[in-house]
């Protein structure tokens, strides 16, 4: 990536962004009352989250590297794909994209909000949360399922997220850990995708919205983050 | 594109009445009564209307562009992918495609019509409606789906959308779309799509048939050109 | 194909098998009483033939070229593709190849057969049957979707059904002719899947079965090989 | 593949406690109560078994040849793709990593064991169990499903599994035997992933847990050892 760091923290920001709008979008979608897509179910969400990652790293794939998650940038500086120095950036347009990503989602499915009493609902229209709250269970399922996911990404390009048929097959690899893993917790992988939608489900004036659930929310950022940390240091051992 | 605008236009003909053959027969085949698929879901729809794009621009991809949608032609044309001067053509053939495509849908259910009582039902195997009335924001939720579809087209595609698996990966990004922002107004994206049948509505024999709901009909006709030119101008920014 | 007739002839006659135990399958997996899969949707046959066909070409693409369809091996004909001499051979080994595939479906869900009081999903797990019976629109249904798959056989891949990625493609083509335009009749596309299960469901002891329904037996037979004549036709003049 | 039989074993090792730990993951995700993707049907389960295989395929094909599975290898012997020599430790690194894959699973569903009353379910999200119990029949089946497995793979790979997108496309024959061929005995195809699981499901003290079933065990070993052995040689003939 031979573009300055401003250009791509643009891409960053901007994909980030299409990956919430399209991600929560299907939460949403799938959530909310009198919604077309209401209880489409769990494959509606898992291709639903993979072709947003796969066509949010299209779309910004001359800017960026199409990370859109710190724990993805993360691991990638671990494994010497990215200089250190560009990490807290990433890290700081990656929420930002994600809580403008949130706020569109919002906008999109404005009408449903006040027609859905289940706030538990709205809030699934933002953040993740647990299907059985267990602190260490719950993080062991974050850590192990970002863990398959980072390292699935290093393994299949390397680094080069969006070269060729890569970004299809990163979405592909999303949506297999979502049908696999996500049970328990609904899998953020993304410190990003599940802090910036928090953020803006606590600060939008969102009609029944309850709780933000902050209790829950640091699991979903620290977990990915180790889970990314570890598959990095072992794609480092073995490739 | 060398071809002569003959050529272009019947290719844009032909495609449209594909594209609304399989998309709109994806609907009724979900929504009237008796049909083996009634009921079958939100998976079944985004990936028959996303597989319904493929496909049409596969059948004709030596002919024409493969837009079938005057928001893609109105945006190709703004991103200096097509001259001015065939856009009102493109319009003319693809709302034609688009009407003929749905009496092709009318006649392959044709018993199915008589079995369904659902007004609602009939007309929403030809246009789309709104899951909640809401002019300002069916008009925004339009207006986002298709900025992300064109938008998303011309950085897939660079405006060459029949070039070796960018049909397929359309199709793919027409059905995330679907997936992820169709719960509020079940996406048009495309006025021919939504005018067409809709006159089809109008003007065929269909047994069981309300109104067709033109108080609706401006929105999937407006907003897809607002949301496509708007794609258009920051991809002419950013690429 | 450079091969002798005679090896392409069993190519065929493995693929069809191939193609109906796959296909056939999944109509018995979701038909039959205690199966797995009961119930599971239209999703889970449109992506079960598609990948019924995409599979049973790559399997024997060195020995022919994977049309397991009396309709494609006429239309092939028709468009210079093959040998008029060669397309009663076909035929045969067609027929003779779905038959074999049913036998297979037979005994790869034996005890499932004896399970299920429905002699209509018994049927159903070799042939196709009609929502609504009405031979003018069941007609007009199977010759417009195989005029769909056969035109979009030839667009995608000028008569190389087995080339690359062709298979996977055809393969959606199929899934995508039946999401969109199978809920009347079921689409056959392919005389020799009917009638060669529908010949297995007469001839073999099954649990259960009922009548084979020879009246509407006519339909799947004669009404692809129109569309497909049509379809090959009209790629004659346009390509 | 130059690599030594020490890289191959390592990587064959935890590519089988991948693929088990998404695909029964899947299993884990739609049979045990209070998931999020609890009865999300089959379209979920094959998809998650299909990307379960490429991406565990993905995500080690510079150590070994993807195999994961006994049936494969006793068959890429039979069809002269692998030294004899390698089959018995690849035997034993396959279970091996099966079983540890379990043990994942396990853990990544912690709190939903004792959740979940139905031992039936929880025996399922190990290995897998006939819907009707019939020695002969289980057997046909299961051996006719790995039969079209193995053949395909070759037919498709000519024995390179890991090259380009044949991961990809092997997920996708994966998904298709199990959609058209899964219902009477949910196809385990694979006597590593079937025997390691159940083990695991014998040892481990899982909540809730009924019997192991021992008596069927020995379907899906024997079964798809034959399947596969009678698919390479046909392949052997036949290419």
């Amino acid at each position: 990536m031979n573009n300055s760091l401003s250009i791509q923290l643009i891409g960053e920001f901007l994909g980030t962004a299409m990956l919430v709008l399209l991600g929560d979008g299907v939460c949403a979608g799938t959530n909310l009352n009198k919604s077309k897509s209401k209880g489409a179910g769990w494959i509606v969400i898992a291709f639903g989250w993979g072709f947003a990652a796969a066509f949010s790293v299209y779309c910004a794939r001359w800017l960026c590297l199409g990370h859109y998650n710190p724990a993805v940038t993360f691991s990638m500086a671990i494994a010497h794909k990215l200089p250190w120095s560009s990490v807290l950036p990433y890290f700081l347009v990656q929420v930002l994209g994600a809580f403008v990503g949130a706020v569109l989602v919002w906008l999109t499915y404005y009408p449903h909000w006040k027609e859905t009493d289940d706030q538990g609902a709205i809030l699934g229209s933002f953040a993740t949360d647990p299907a059985i709250r267990s602190y260490v269970w719950n993080f062991f399922t974050e850590t192990i399922a970002t863990f398959i996911l980072v390292y699935g990404l290093l393994a299949l390009t390397n680094g080069d997220l969006a070269d060729g048929l890569n970004p299809l097959l990163a979405g592909f690899l999303i949506a297999s850990v979502c049908l696999s893993l996500g049970g328990p917790t609904g899998v953020a992988l993304n410190p990003a995708r599940d802090f910036g939608p928090r953020l803006a489900h606590q600060l939008l004036p969102i009609a029944n919205k309850g709780k933000s659930d902050w209790a829950y929310s640091w699991i979903p950022i620290v977990a990915p983050l180790v889970g990314g940390a570890l598959a990095a240091s072992l794609f480092n051992v073995l490739a």
